[in-house]
């Protein structure tokens, strides 16, 4: 299985907030940095996202905005 | 300084190669994970990145796709 | 404070509309049209966005959709 | 005609630079203010872009990242 | 009336979900495969979308991401 | 192996066209629809991608733009 994306981290699922049309998921990767990904509440459904689910969340590289301080 | 996006990571460049239209810049965040940007050859220019530069990076939440293994 | 990203506009904010998950938050820019963001209500709570509030909005151009009529 | 997106803005191509695969376009907006797009070369090609075009500049409001400073 | 984005389906809406900021239009495309897009609400207000409705539903090249399994 | 994502297209790539930086690969659907897709060169590398290849495509609802003509 390969994903043709540039950016891979492995995480843990700590959190999920469940809107009307949309539910966001908190998990935390190996830095202990805490992230977040808003989906479809039917996304989060069929991948049965709870607390303690390892996840992989990818991200191309076209999306990352860079700002330096 | 504040940003409306949930995901912000503090790297440090590592390359920055350049196309005609478009540059990907590399960086290590903390946990020493190599991630990407890819963003006009402008903005490179203007950020005027180089490795060893500090960079923020940040990711809205919605431009996150989590996988399940 | 370099933002890796082409378009950049400031503008005030006039309205915010909270959901559960996510909140649309409105804003007028110099030439007085309307454009909208759409970001999670943590990051709206955050960035404690209210009316009048100034705020830039930031599109990579890769994000920006030419129609020609 | 209807667009599903919160932004719109009318320009005018003032620029095109064309790489290998995607092409960068800028325009200006009534404000006066430049922005820019990039698009495949393909897509500039299928659009016949050049200085002078009256275009629609679409985006998505989940797109836009506020910041506030 | 040209889009400058490589991804343009026909499709046939069949639900309207509608939440507080975001909601979500289904449809079906030729080959009759279910798709989803989440717009705003005000977008759908706007579109007037209903079950039924022929939309056209348009993705830039860069958001497709590729999986090789 | 599941994906947090409304749309998911299996396609057969016809062909990859390389650029400095990034790459467009196109790819056919089974409505025989022409679809494109545009990743990072070194993306296209890791996927070792060439016509006849067999890639899963998925685009996030919230990319999708819908168009009522």
């Amino acid at each position: 299985m390969k994903y043709g994306a540039r950016n891979q981290l492995i995480g843990t699922v700590t959190d999920v907030k469940k809107g009307a049309v949309m539910s966001q998921v908190k998990f935390t990767v190996e830095s202990s940095a805490e992230m977040s990904s808003v989906l479809t509440v039917e996304s989060v459904d069929d991948l049965n996202l709870k607390p303690g689910d390892k996840v992989r969340a990818i991200v191309k590289a076209i999306h990352v905005l860079l700002v330096k301080e």
